[in-house]
């Protein structure tokens, strides 16, 4: 009889906690360790066997965001993992279940490995999660879709509420989560239909800008419309800039180039412009939640669970999807190793070139409960305005 | 016959075009003047006859954020009261109606004044709107629920995420709106059931502070649960300093002092702190709209086409708590001299004494859906621990 060890590790998402529940509801072993607080309480030896109480307490946390064992960052050097490793044959562990994105992959791929050179037969699992849609070699990983959620509805209303009091503030900048990659920015132009709807400008980590390429196509929209939303990616670079809010633990936290966009803005301009974060909300709102992410949570630690039994191991669960015309999933494995080395996920040049193209991939992502807003009546009246006199 | 006209004035919030709507079912008069962007299309003429088709679309906003007649912030000088006035006359108008804040109700009283002084016959009715509550002369106004329910489940959910992360990170500092009054910012300790639950410090511009009494105040929490979570009001003063972010047309805009506080907390301490505006999200998001908020914004939008028959003038609806222990409100109505010269409304001492008092006040307006969550595993078994080894 050997025992299970499931943790969570890197930045919450909404539904962290629903594929830990799902690991757990679809789980046929009996003796199933919780790993506290990530990375750390492994090297640590903070594991405790599941009790009916605890059981109960994972239900009670299915829909709420955060990380119920506790999460962290925590690098693992090769004398953390060897404690870990230690603490994991203590508990009689066969089986380690860790739920996270690229860098828990990666520590992941790396346990599995130092166990084999030291003969300790380890089964190792991953179970997708993300917020800004950077894990490689699955189509989205849950929680992507709740935060493009947040991301499209806020600044639709952020938008809505702009456009009303463009006599007295011209610019909002919105900064949103995405290291390197340009996926939840990119979901802010999810309700565009035309030039003139905002967002006018979307900033993604994957192109590179000019000061004055950005500054000028502000100018520009502000000429042409009074008002200007514009949505940067906090890893966006400009002139080979990344903006630091600061280094902890040697990782570097992104953050502020919405500020030094605001600067330039208002120092071009004299315009009223404020930037915003779209903030930690991104990774923790509930009232964001996408029901097919919600779902797709549950599933993804549900067939971790079944994968136990079948005895794969170093892999991790991947969405494939099926089709292109009809939303259609399979649950896929995927060795860890081509996860822990394949880099960062980048917006694909079609979805960047062709906005349409990504639109109709994260529609279903979103759900269909999404409501799209016909235009204010000031701007019908302003249009017709300019019809007449041209 | 004589025409009604009427506005949107002031910051919009997520139901401020269900007022207007409330107002236009409810109207019994055949022909209603539109006034685009606030009062700076009042005083520019911007009239528009309702047609069948405005009447729709006016409909179809009345979930949507925003302000569908466009709003604005615009200051009213004589001249300016003038202008307006002829060309209300123009259009024949007997009846001026606005939805807005303090500063559009004050503007109201002085077109009334204005217009009793040259002889015209103008009724003039305030419908209110607030984000913040500190109109004064009513229980609340519209608009306040929705953001005060924003606050509440936002700060619960990026506290959760926090607590998962103190390893990593240790400290946020979430910034609401609230110029002179707490409402909003006291309203993020709704979830909060025990001095260890987030957030752990509100600070409100009704109290004066310290930077030693924040600074050391978070310190101790940092101590005691090894992250910490505030909440500020952008208005509060710490040592005679308000924090600015700009000035435009003459208002102050505040903002940046959960920045300043990130800065001290940071430097005494040498954690990992983070600010963050709760943003514009608070006065727009259509995530959060409280349905008691939506309804109450249709009736006084009912209330005032009704007074619109019944002559009454120079008065705003107003909403009166009937009850303690249930929650029941009536429409009264206010003279707009009250509102005008009533001065903001402050968070009563009695609920800054007692946060529990408030919570009781705030509940029917958050309505009965809101979750609360009980405590995560890490920190069941922190505390455990913590009895062990006293």
């Amino acid at each position: 009889m050997r025992n299970i060890a499931i943790g969570q590790a890197g930045g919450p998402t909404p539904v962290l906690n629903a594929s830990l529940a799902g690991f757990i509801r679809a789980s046929t072993e009996s003796c199933i360790h919780l790993v506290l607080n990530g990375y750390q309480g492994l090297a640590e030896g903070r594991l405790h066997v599941m009790s009916a109480d605890d059981y109960r307490i994972i239900e009670e946390h299915c829909e709420i965001p955060g990380a119920v064992l506790g999460s962290g960052r925590y690098p693992l050097t090769p004398q953390r993992m060897l404690q870990a490793l230690e603490h994991l044959q203590q508990a009689n562990i066969g089986t380690l279940v860790f739920i996270g994105g690229d860098g828990t992959m990666l520590a992941l791929h790396q346990l599995s490995k130092l166990a084999a050179s030291i003969g300790y037969d380890l089964q190792v699992i991953g179970i997708p999660k993300t917020v800004d849609n950077d894990l490689t070699a699955t189509d989205h990983a849950p929680g992507f879709a709740s935060a493009a959620k947040y991301v499209a509805t806020s600044v639709r209303d952020i938008s809505r509420d702009l456009e009303a009091m463009k006599n007295f503030e011209q610019v909002r900048i919105l900064e949103t989560m995405g290291r390197n990659s340009g996926w939840l920015a990119a979901a802010s132009g999810f309700f565009k239909k035309q030039a003139s709807d905002p967002p006018h400008h979307i900033l993604i980590p994957e192109q590179r800008y000019t000061w004055d390429q950005i500054i000028s196509g502000i100018g520009e929209t502000l000429r042409q419309y009074g008002y200007a939303v514009v949505v940067v990616s906090e890893g966006v670079e400009v002139e080979g800039d990344q903006v630091e809010h600061g280094i902890v633990q040697g990782r570097q936290v992104l953050g502020g180039i919405s500020k030094r966009i605001e600067h330039h803005v208002q120092s071009s301009f004299g315009v009223m412009a404020r930037a915003e974060l779209l903030g930690m909300q991104q990774r923790s709102s509930s009232l964001a939640v996408s029901q097919i992410d919600y779902m797709e949570a549950i599933q993804v630690g549900e067939v971790a669970a079944k994968w136990v039994t079948s005895g794969q191991t170093g892999v991790m669960v991947s969405i494939q999807r099926e089709n292109d015309r009809e939303y259609q999933i399979s649950y896929q494995s995927c060795p860890l190793e081509k996860v822990a080395h394949g880099g960062e996920r980048l917006l694909p040049a079609a979805f960047i070139q062709d906005p349409d193209r990504y639109k109709r991939w994260l529609r279903p992502l979103l759900g269909s409960d999404l409501k799209e807003y016909p235009a204010a009546l000031n701007r019908s009246y302003l249009d017709a305005e300019k019809q007449i006199k041209p």
